[in-house]
């Protein structure tokens, strides 16, 4: 059996990872397996809407993250796993519904902060850090909020500077210590992205 | 004819920069061509022994990077070139000798500050900037400077200190900002190594 190769794509909000994963499946469609730390978002049990609304969603208590390295080390162990899907409308695990992922030689795990766990650290063979200006990252931000989820400016303004800033600040910056490799731009960077296609392409081979 | 692809390769001193090309250098030999810009250093002509320990050699002026841009172009064009000889004993071009590089598919420049010109940036296609703390970088570099080249440690201090760490604030760290690929620690990164090694290696297919 072929050793499942996993890929850490880590970096902040707005840095250009999602662009970049997004390049990177269309080029090799359902040869690499994708799996956002996203989906492990906590089940937030007996809240209600209101008190899951104030969840800060930027720290690592966030996230069942045991429960993806768990799946992690089934991927690599060529085993389908069920994982949760998160309802980010109603801030709360769709209940009863899970995604079914295959296993495949090649596995991307990405999220801002899948580089501050040290067990999910362990499981990745190659580590890539997305790393853009957060001045860039903003923008890209509040673009993305305002106009494709019809998010009030100031809203997304509040929660960038009480939350999201801080927690990149405390978590996400000091893991990019952890990357083997660091992408300015994201998907934007098209050296960068034939260099990680070119990778994968010859691990898939 | 096939296009020749040119990989910047810069860092601060101390970077893992050197450990990096070696290791490339190692892998594939003679079929890729490895200038450094240090060859590069300016004649300084009419200029005494103790006026030449004056020079700032980490300042861009140090360098007749024209002329490095000028043989880049030729190498791009498959034209064999004759490079100059720097001896850093005497602080001086070696006169009367030069070094005969043949063009290859693949041609890597380094140099800490190869980022910092803007012709010399238009001629890469592929730029690596090998990112290391400043701390490990001196470390490295007094330990290179003390055993390996006989300088006592106040005089590597000093010049750092002075010049060294000025001039890489100054000049190398901002160029950082035109990469399209950054490699922590250098040689020593066993991942981003091998990345490079799986890029060169298709280019020259």
């Amino acid at each position: 059996m072929d050793n499942v190769i996993v890929i850490g794509i880590a970096g902040g909000t707005g840095s250009g990872k999602s662009t970049l994963i997004k390049k990177i499946k269309e080029n090799f469609g359902d040869a690499i397996t994708v799996i956002s730390h996203d989906s492990y978002y906590k089940e937030q049990k007996g809240m209600t809407y209101e008190e899951r609304c104030q969840t800060n969603y930027d720290h690592p208590d966030a996230f069942d993250t045991d429960l993806l390295v768990e799946h992690v080390m089934r991927l690599k162990n060529w085993e389908t796993v069920e994982i949760p899907v998160y309802d980010f409308t109603i801030h709360n695990r769709a209940i009863g519904e899970t995604e079914i992922v295959k296993p495949s030689k090649v596995v991307i795990v990405e999220g801002i902060l899948i580089f501050e766990n040290q067990e999910l650290l362990d499981c990745f063979d190659i580590k890539v850090f997305v790393d853009t200006d957060a001045d860039v990252r903003i923008i890209r931000r509040i673009l993305r909020d305002v106009q494709e989820r019809a998010r009030t400016l100031d809203s997304v303004v509040t929660q960038y500077l009480t939350t999201v800033k801080l927690m990149h600040e405390q978590f996400v910056e000091p893991s990019k210590k952890k990357a083997d490799i660091i992408i300015p731009e994201g998907g934007f960077n098209v050296v960068a992205l034939e260099m990680l296609n070119q990778r994968i392409e010859s691990l898939l081979k």
